[in-house]
């Protein structure tokens, strides 16, 4: 992997890069759709490249249970398993797991875990995550790292903390493949010195790209760009950073302004499938009543191929009679929004008015909304 | 609508033909996907486009009760709601109608039942039929029947029958609209005399074309075929013959063979949702355990889309995984599989081989299997 940075916004932290992985170049900031179970759901990849992808998110922790990393292998890895040939990147399983609650334990050596498939016991650590993850082929994988849930004690997530830098180096001794490239998880909750501390730590491992974990997952918003604010300046100029699990629209501008170079989410594939889309002017729930004569497009502003060809009635419609083309639609649309509203991002910084741009979003899109 | 047989073959009853609509022109026999809730589940008209289907099917009774055909009238018809400019054909809600059972009541006047989807009360006679059906604007539209349950009484089919011949007459006066093509539709159960009495009340009407109605509903396939052997004969040699309900690969071979047109069948579409695929070589349940590390495409005879882009090991995670995108895939593929079979039928009506054929992919599909 290669990374460069193109330009600096001189009123923000914002930057324009490139970052060059085997299977491709990819313009940051760039958002990843999330293809947690091998596919972005519903889609083709045929229909990603439609609408702008250039990289995709497969989850480890997932992938391993079903169809598992071994089978995956055996096809050749994840791109040619799912037919996909852009940029993968896999997280490490650790969110997932220790979102299990009581399914799990945590020791130095690694978590021990019950599948939620069908309960069955499994173990993952530092070295079987980098193992999993070198089966799979993505060509950026992440550290095993604990995500802390939010709210936690100072004390234990002191504890976590550290753990998760032994786990790092561990991840870092255990990888070996040169085509991929692995990234260190900066955790610490809200704590500023315990950021300070993971974040000294990983960069002290040299990694090739540094990602902000354990935010979003709870907190305030204000806390997570308080956060950002204090963390991002603790890594490499010159290397990407990737806030994990953040994508609604206003995090990713307020991400982009303090330096954020990659996002990935499942708001907008997830939202898709409860009848809800983004528009300029705010979300919409398509699968209201009142859409039912609607014959515009989901948003008028949108020049995607589900805005194109088809109208908010038969949408709603689909959606209502619980017609698989339906989330098809919405999804298509939400995904491409995103993609585009980056690429719309990206151009500001260029132009050097990002702010601007960003106060014109809010007000069309009538923030404050939640997602 | 503009019918023409092109060509009859010297050993059996089987043509090929051309049938022309106000959305094209579609080469018989013909096998047209079903698209109950204006939509062929899981597709876009695109993708139904490149397998090569000409002309698809909705379902007035559905689509009466959602979105409701005045909503589909507002957006310009079916065609233009769904976003389909090929043709269509609806039925007259009388299957899925007299499929309710106790929750209809059959009048002279009509049919009295209650909405499967919130028990409100509605009321369809052959002249609702028709209303409904000029608002969904289809190609070709059905006359209002009784479709008789699987075992009938010589009593109550010979009443119904005698009151479907009724029904066809009010629905011929009731049609107005010269777009649009009226079909009857012959029943009469498993009983020659009134199959006889019911084809001949109907071709004394004069419709455009004919359906055979009241087969596949649990008689045995030798009594369908039966049914065509007599029933065929009656109708005029020089209007299309459309065989309601019938898809498996067999039946279509029979009922080509026997004077058949046009076919319909969410049968490709179902058993494709339940992770079963057709290939040459017999029926493959995909989702099975035996194709988790198998990485050959579903059929190794078939070019489509899937077959050339994705694995057995492939599809069957996505199933078992519960992915759409699994169910996008076995569709497109088995709907592939029959029009591309339908292709060939032609082709072999076309150059004088049809049993020679049907001999040899019985062989390899290995009939009798049941789907
Ligand atoms: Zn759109
Ligand atoms: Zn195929």
């Amino acid at each position: 992997m290669r990374f460069e940075v193109l330009k600096k916004a001189e009123n923000s932290r914002a930057r324009l890069g490139l970052l060059q992985t085997p299977h491709g170049t990819i313009e940051t900031p760039v958002f990843m759709p999330v293809g947690t179970q091998a596919t972005v759901k519903t889609m083709t990849p045929e229909e990603l490249e439609q609408i702008g992808a250039k990289i995709i998110l497969g989850n480890t922790y997932h992938l391993y249970l079903r169809p598992g990393h071994k089978v995956v292998e055996e096809a050749g890895g994840l791109h040619k398993f799912m037919n996909w040939n852009r940029s993968i990147l896999t997280d490490s399983g650790g969110y997932q797991v220790f979102s299990l609650g009581e399914l799990r334990e945590i020791r130095e050596e690694g978590v021990t875990f019950r599948s939620h498939i069908d309960g069955s016991l499994h173990f993952i650590g530092p070295e079987t995550s980098i193992e999993i993850q070198n089966a799979l082929g993505a060509d950026i994988i992440m550290s095993f790292d604990e995500c802390i849930p939010y709210p936690a004690t100072y004390d234990y997530v002191k504890n976590s903390v550290q753990r998760t830098s032994r786990w790092a180096e561990r991840c870092k001794k255990a990888h070996v493949n040169p085509k991929q490239t692995l990234f260190g998880i900066v955790q610490g909750g809200l704590y500023k010195d315990l950021r300070e501390e993971s974040a000294k730590d990983l960069v002290s491992l040299d990694f090739e790209g540094y990602s902000i974990g354990g935010l979003s997952v709870g907190e305030p918003k204000e806390n997570m760009y308080e956060v950002l604010d204090y963390t991002v300046p603790l890594l490499p100029e010159e290397k990407p950073r990737y806030l994990m699990g953040v994508g609604s629209p206003d995090a990713i501008f307020e991400g982009v302004l303090r330096g954020i170079d990659m996002f990935d989410c499942v708001l907008p594939t997830r939202i898709a499938r409860n009848g809800t889309v983004f528009t300029r002017k705010g979300k919409l729930v398509v699968r209201n009543a009142v859409y039912a004569r609607d014959f515009s497009p989901l948003d008028h502003d949108c020049d995607c191929y589900v805005c194109r060809n088809y109208t908010r009635a038969y949408i709603r419609h689909l959606i209502n009679a619980k017609e698989v083309l339906g989330i098809r639609l919405t999804t298509i649309h939400n995904l491409y929004f995103l993609l585009n509203l980056m690429k719309d991002i990206r151009r500001a910084i260029e132009g050097g008015y990002l702010s601007e741009f960003k106060n014109e979003f809010f007000e069309s899109f009538g923030y404050k909304q939640e997602f």
